[in-house]
């Protein structure tokens, strides 16, 4: 029996436009010759849907949608698809719940949805829906868990998966058929959407596909940022976007994901350097965009720099310099890309990384800025491994940038190692804390220093207030700060 | 028998400080002769931990804190409070798990807790542990229906609710003591701690107290705000805050209300006019700081703001002026508080209402900025009820702010009313579209203009992207965009 799997990138909230997508696909499978149809959970509504699940009318848009959008093109095909609820059954014109674990006959075969991990008994067939995001370091794990699952039921299976990118969740797709043994027989686009026609003799025939996630975890990230930055510019329909490129790392990352995403000629990069600027900064940076072919200017800020302080000059008297001035260069440059924005329409990037997140390493609402954080939930150490993946065919960012020594300059001289410990030091830390649920004593007995460890583990603390202001992140960790917030107001020990 | 009720104000993960709160309630209601100390839920860790809870040695610390600090204090007095799992009994220095509706022999009593609204024969008194967070509109509603539950059970029933602000939830404390008719008979003190002992005799015998929440909505929003400030500020141990004070009618009742929860020694306000603000503004603003005793500063941002427009004249040519020119103001007075907090230690307070925010009316990274959003839940027609109550002994916000026609001055004779409909028509639509849930149809039927309606829904949808980046807000409504948020990607008709 034919079986078409459509993997399609869904709008949330968007009942007739996703309603749309699928009866496209249902007719390229009829015109294919499949009998059944089979898409992602969440179909029709996307996901996540949020607070609009909660509004009265939602559910039955959704129902109307797709009783007077995919319902007339079930005659001669089955669509099998999940809604938030339940799945559902489309046939013959006709919508109906699907109940987990009992079979239903379709064409040659008896297919289960969403069956428990147990053979059922008159059942030829499975299949899975799933809304399963991107998270980098759990893909092979999962994968395998889910692998011995299918083997455990001992059923040829379906895993239809949603893909996309909807604001934070990064859906991965990967939609996969796989044997009774749990062996992966078809596998569908990762970070993007596919359509696939299978003959089910071929789920136990089929030459079986080794996957090794973990081997390709870095450009995993990379793929998944990119239809991140995709989706949400297309799905809001915004044309432009433009970044502040500092000649540091992770402006340099976010620009070639972004040149990645939508090419050079939507791109705007503004180089806003200080007195404090290194002469390699602006070069890079303008290298980089000269590399990639994107429009750049330069807006100095010391002018504005010393207008912010001879106006603050009665307020603050002679008190010394400190973190203020630093924080007033990096709330200019905020202004002055949000101007760009709101004058020429390009959507501004922001470039902070998980890293600095965490230990509020940036300033609200200067560094923190902008419509979504492409880094937002990804370490420092594997911005450097997203630098060197993306020049793997080619210098696109220039080596210098990559080897330098990162710093903010917002003072002479100034490097991020006067306040942080080396990256990779940072990193393991934080990883083990936020990631693995390490607490501080754990943390000390893993051989962190204490005194770093207090350090650190009350800088999380402390930054909560910071993080709950700024733009959503795309969510790649086991542990995004999003999807996991800590109290702004509170007190205890990690 | 005497039972002591305690309500206290926990800090959220403070496991430690939390109990000994706890510990130091048991000593006064031994002392004073009772045998059961009644607390709220959520008393040990505070609430919400968000994912604080998540830790996995979190429950472990609650535990262990209680063990140590609160259990020595049960030897002659049985404590019962809420976990986030299940209710606690601690007597005789041991603690376990109440099962619900099992009635438990204290003194002359027979206990139950989290009883069904039914009939519990063997039981004498009734308790219910609740962390009911303060909601304007649905106070009377659900004390009535609370009353009625408490008259089906047909017990004596002791309510005992947590009290304070833990970011945005404040909990509103008014734990009471119910007959078995359901009519209150003791209450205890909103938005404050408070501690009451009662005799199980007077739960029938006691004259009822009728309470009016609706009449008392304004007064009780107002109390609600002002425990809000004084609680983030006290439990983040912030010593200062400081706000702009444009002159308008939200920035007056912000201060009005940090004036009421920390007095005038620790506030500072800047006036920060600019070519486009009118002589009332400045008058009105100096008036009220002259008024409440506080310390105020003008630094003019016409200079910043011509700097800037000099910066970006290469990039921006000879394009017309339009809402870029707006912003730049707004966030230039952002920048210039951001500052003062930074080098002088106070913390900003922002002054953006519900109206404004559901709209997108302000500049995000300008008028967005601030630790906390103490207006964020509250419509505009409320601050300015807000503001009446404020002057109900005495003008403390002049009349003239309370009068004059709402405007954000950024542009010559600018006034709310040239983007907006007037308040009260914006407030209705708005409250009917978000507290109440009706749909774009449902509202064209209530009466409302449908291009009106079309423009507002969509400014809702649209500026969903600034809420996702604003300050805490104190919830006071039923529906707080923090607590219900919608999808920033994403495409829906409303």
């Amino acid at each position: 029996m034919k079986i078409a799997i459509a993997q399609l990138n869904y709008t949330v909230g968007d009942a007739e436009g996703n309603c749309q997508k699928i009866a496209a696909a249902a007719q390229r499978a009829k015109t294919m010759g499949a009998e059944l149809l089979v898409l992602s959970d969440h179909a029709i509504s996307g996901h996540s849907c949020l607070s609009l699940a909660e509004q009265p009318s939602f559910e039955q848009r959704c129902l109307d949608a797709a009783n007077t959008l995919i319902a007339p093109h079930s005659h001669g095909l089955s669509i099998v698809l999940g809604t938030p609820d339940h799945p559902l059954l489309i046939g013959q014109g006709k919508m109906e719940r699907i109940a987990p674990s009992i079979p239903i006959p379709i064409g040659a075969e008896r297919i289960v949805v969403g069956a428990e991990p147990k053979r059922t008994p008159l059942a030829t067939l499975a299949i899975d829906l799933a809304a399963s995001a991107f998270c980098a370091d759990d893909e092979q794990p999962r994968l395998n868990a889910y692998r011995q699952r299918v083997a455990q039921r001992g059923l040829p299976t379906l895993w239809a998966n949603l893909v996309g990118g909807n604001t934070e969740r990064l859906f991965h797709g990967s939609s996969m058929a796989l044997g009774p043994d749990g062996q992966v027989r078809h596998l569908l686009a990762s970070f993007d959407e596919d359509f696939a026609l299978l003959d089910t003799n071929t789920l136990t025939s089929a030459p079986t596909i080794s996957i090794d996630r973990t081997a390709q975890r870095i450009s995993r990230i990379h793929d998944a940022l990119v239809m991140g930055i995709r989706d949400y510019m297309g799905k809001m329909h915004l044309n432009r976007a433009a970044l502040g490129l500092s000649g540091g790392i992770d402006s340099a990352v976010v620009l070639a994901l972004l040149h990645r995403a939508i090419g050079p000629q939507r791109i705007r990069v503004l180089l806003m350097p200080s007195q404090y600027s290194s002469q390699h900064s602006i070069d890079d940076a303008l290298d980089m965009a000269h590399r990639l072919g994107v429009q750049h200017d330069i807006v100095p800020i010391e002018p504005l720099f010393n207008t912010f302080r001879q106006s603050l000059s009665g307020l603050f008297g002679d008190l010394p310099d400190d973190v203020t001035e630093e924080n007033i260069q990096a709330r200019t440059r905020g202004v002055l890309l949000m101007a760009l924005s709101n004058k020429l329409g390009h959507i501004i990037l922001n470039t902070t990384n998980k890293s600095e997140a965490a230990v509020g390493y940036g300033t609200l609402y200067g560094d923190t800025n902008g419509a979504f954080s492409a880094l937002g939930d990804v370490y420092k150490t594997d911005v450097y491994a997203l630098a060197r993946h993306i020049n793997r065919h080619g210098e696109l960012i220039p080596q210098n940038i990559i080897d330098k020594a990162p710093s903010a300059e917002l003072r002479p001289n100034q490097k991020d190692s006067d306040s942080l410990p080396p990256y990779d030091v940072l990193d393991s830390l934080l990883r083990s804390h936020i990631e693995q649920g390490k607490d501080t004593d754990e943390l000390v007995r893993m051989g962190f220093d204490p005194q770093l460890v207090e350090r650190i583990t009350e800088m999380i603390r402390r930054n909560v207030y910071k993080r709950a202001q700024t733009p959503p992140a795309f969510w790649v960790s086991a542990r995004p700060f999003g999807q996991h917030p800590l109290p702004v107001v509170g007190r205890w020990r990690s």
